[in-house]
């Protein structure tokens, strides 16, 4: 293992978030809060030992898989570890382990939060709060390799360790151009929406928080009853933009570069489509029959966007509906949002490779001997892809089961505990029940807390790179 | 497809059927019950479509895996419609859909009922479906192989269709005998448990009919209250029984065969003890805490060893028990038993595989290109298997989400709906909620009555004979 690579990335992160932490700084400073201080310090700790590790050269430059997973891993501790500091030094959340969930919930754009109360909170905490959100949907390190020089090989393997989906597609031959381009359009797509909410009214503090929260499909709202203040037309805004966050970003860059036919071609993105359109019209025929059939779109359409996404906002407390709508919830918080995107989850691409696999199954089972050559947008998936597919399912499932016993433990009813883990390891936010659209995770133990900010790392980090990190294996000479 | 061989191993199931009901025939008779006409009408009926169909002999003697899965998916079918029908004429079971329901529990060795009192059925009745689940549990096809004389190719498709776990162990060359030695085993260790309850002082047929039940696995009981009525010694017989019945019988034969050693290197039955014991102590533990630990390990040791048999018998309402033993209680309905045993779920072979694979993938991603060879029992697993496993697994949480999805249309609470399909699905029989161990699944829609009947179909036969029948593909020319 190259540890002197590792540490030189981990000084990168801690310098960049000491620059990011700034904004935080500059909403304290219009607002007059003393909690600006707690950025200071952090920022301070940050440099300190951030900027040695990026003055010193590593030894050398070889960099495998192992070490791009080992790298954002400890990465992404590290930068949960110092971005809760602010939180917990200003005293805004007495507990650090406290501190540690939500900033982690932040990062990894779940949005499931421990605070009962969140307009208590000062303005350059909630921006800070959000701002992980935004932080965390594209990735850190991809950040860091949009705007660094960095040598090579490393690009590719970070790259896939911190993108969402079975496979990392390469917008051009070089993965530091791909990692502007992809930033550019998150860029472009978020400015966007702060102005199309400016247009609606809503104040300029709560536009940039809440577009940083839609943009990572992270969820973390400024009020107690998340985006239910808002008017129609910003509910709206807000639906459209969850579910735009939640298609493949090589779509949008297909888009911009005039290869639309190509974009339309993508199964994931049709799937994608019909399976919202039909989260939608089943929830509104069941929580408004077909008397008010109409009516209930509206509020349909934005959980449903909210939960695929896996961002997480509410207008509605979703636990008052009956168990049919709430069943296909669940089950869009497993499925997940499109590969490539900021959302969490399963993902769609590979629910639909699933699907295929099994499809295949039953006509190898029908025509002994014919192999059935299983092709996503008409090229064929490398046996590879599906092994790591069903590898990555069956390792989903396995965590998702040891978690939900360990946090049975807590003895709270079966719902919450199930939800509760789902919301986290699928980064969505709220759950059923006491983690409902209006409860909090504040009640949880210690113990369960730690299980859920694993979950949330493990999903966020698709569960390979988190893995590796604890494997005795990774660690022996 | 060869229909004529499908048609003449179904005329064979029927008259099969209509033999085996001849002994509730026999107890109609003993306890003088008019009910005992509507096992004559079915008998009778039986014949009369069974016979034709046996004397006709198939054209062609062609018979692939795909004729073994439609004749193992429609035989039981079959079975099923015309094993209701005593149910339904008697009018003990008035509605068909309920009977129906009764009876594909009993062969599949489910247990969930429909009845909300057991105890007001006739005992030809009772007999009767606890009989199904001696029946349904080693396989009426496995059964009719044992005793007929069959042309050599079908057998092991047959076998393989219905047998449960991963692959089929042949424990002797000939499929045939196979087959018998199985029933041998099966026969000889549901004798020794009858005699051990009536030296307990159990009544005969209290004896018989909850044997059935236990070495099916199955958990149809004759009492309102389940097990709960009897002794301790009684209930300590069927802990140990249950146990026993759900390992896997290539063990049985090893040992019968002084080949103790080869069977003590079994992996899966190493595993078995292990989830059996933590369970159990961990459950004492916590229902019990320090305190009353020993004391617990009684109602633990029932349900744990009830529980991952997928046989249901119940001493105590463990509904009141903390979220974390319930949380234990419903992985071990995933978890199941041995593969080869006469229990549902998943299968603990598989389980133990699905965990190789993942420590493979960790290890292939530690070390790039370093290709580890998975053993079980120090044999190499072949790709095929693992593939198999894989997609079985796939497909089992596809069908386990699909279901949810359709039975909570019903709109009971979400615990009832979820344990409710897991229960069917694995096979074990009660739930939590309604449908727990003092509930039934008489509430239920008929639409999720059937959703539960092809669950229960499909969790007994391994998913894909019943599934290929459904597909378009198998009924092409």
């Amino acid at each position: 293992m190259n540890k002197s690579i590792i540490l030189h990335i981990i000084g990168w992160i801690l310098t960049m978030e000491a620059a990011l932490m700034s904004l935080s700084g500059i909403v304290a400073i219009i607002y007059q809060e003393k909690s600006g201080f707690a950025f200071l310090i952090t920022m301070a700790l940050c440099l300190v030992i951030g900027v040695p590790l990026v003055l010193h050269k590593p030894k050398s430059n070889v960099f495998f898989a192992k070490e791009g997973f080992i790298s954002v891993a400890m990465g992404w501790i590290i930068l949960s570890i110092t971005g809760a500091l602010p939180f917990f030094i200003s005293g805004e959340i007495p507990s650090y382990v406290d501190a540690l969930f939500e900033v982690i919930s932040g990062f990894t754009t779940t949005g499931s939060s421990i605070l009962s109360d969140v307009e208590a909170l000062s303005y350059c905490m909630l921006f800070w709060r959000s701002f992980t959100h935004w932080i965390g949907g594209m990735g850190i390190l991809v950040f860091i390799l949009a705007i660094l020089p960095m040598a090579g090989g490393e690009s590719m393997h970070i790259m896939r360790a911190e993108s969402p989906g079975p496979s990392v597609g390469k917008l051009v031959p070089r993965m530091r151009t791909t990692a502007f381009l992809l930033y550019i359009i998150y860029f472009g797509m978020t400015v966007l929406q702060i102005v199309l909410l400016l247009i609606g009214g809503m104040p300029l503090f709560d536009s940039l928080t809440i577009t940083f929260g839609t943009a990572g499909t992270g969820g973390f709202a400024i009020k107690n009853a998340s985006i239910a203040p808002y008017s129609p037309y910003l509910q709206n805004v807000i639906t459209i933009f969850m579910f735009l966050f939640g298609v493949n970003f090589n779509i949008y860059y297909l888009v911009l570069y005039k290869k639309i036919k190509v974009a339309m071609k993508s199964e994931e993105l049709r799937w994608y489509f019909i399976i919202v359109i039909s989260a939608i019209l089943l929830i509104s025929l069941n929580i408004g029959g077909f008397k008010n059939f109409f009516s209930s779109i509206h509020h349909a359409a934005f959980q449903v966007s909210s939960i695929i996404t896996t961002t997480g906002y509410a207008t509605f407390d979703f636990n008052t509906w009956p168990t049919f709508s709430k069943t296909i919830l669940l089950g869009l918080m497993f499925i997940g949002a499109c590969a490539g995107s900021t959302g969490g989850g399963i993902k769609v691409s590979r629910i639909v490779i699933l699907f295929k696999t099994l499809g295949k199954e039953m006509s190898y089972l029908i025509h002994k001997r014919s192999v059935k050559v299983l092709k996503i947008d008409g090229k064929k998936i490398e046996h590879e892809t599906m092994r790591s597919i069903n590898v990555f399912f069956v390792t989903y499932i396995i965590i998702f089961a040891v978690s939900v016993l360990l946090v049975s433990i807590d003895n709270f009813d079966f719902i919450t505990t199930f939800s509760a883990v789902a919301a986290t390891l699928n980064n969505v936010g709220p759950g059923l029940e006491v983690v409902g659209p209006i409860g909090n995770f504040g009640e949880f133990s210690y113990f369960s807390k730690f299980v859920m900010m694993f979950d949330m790392l493990a999903g966020r980090l698709e569960v390979f790179p988190i893995l590796l990190l604890f494997a005795a294996g990774t660690w022996k000479k």
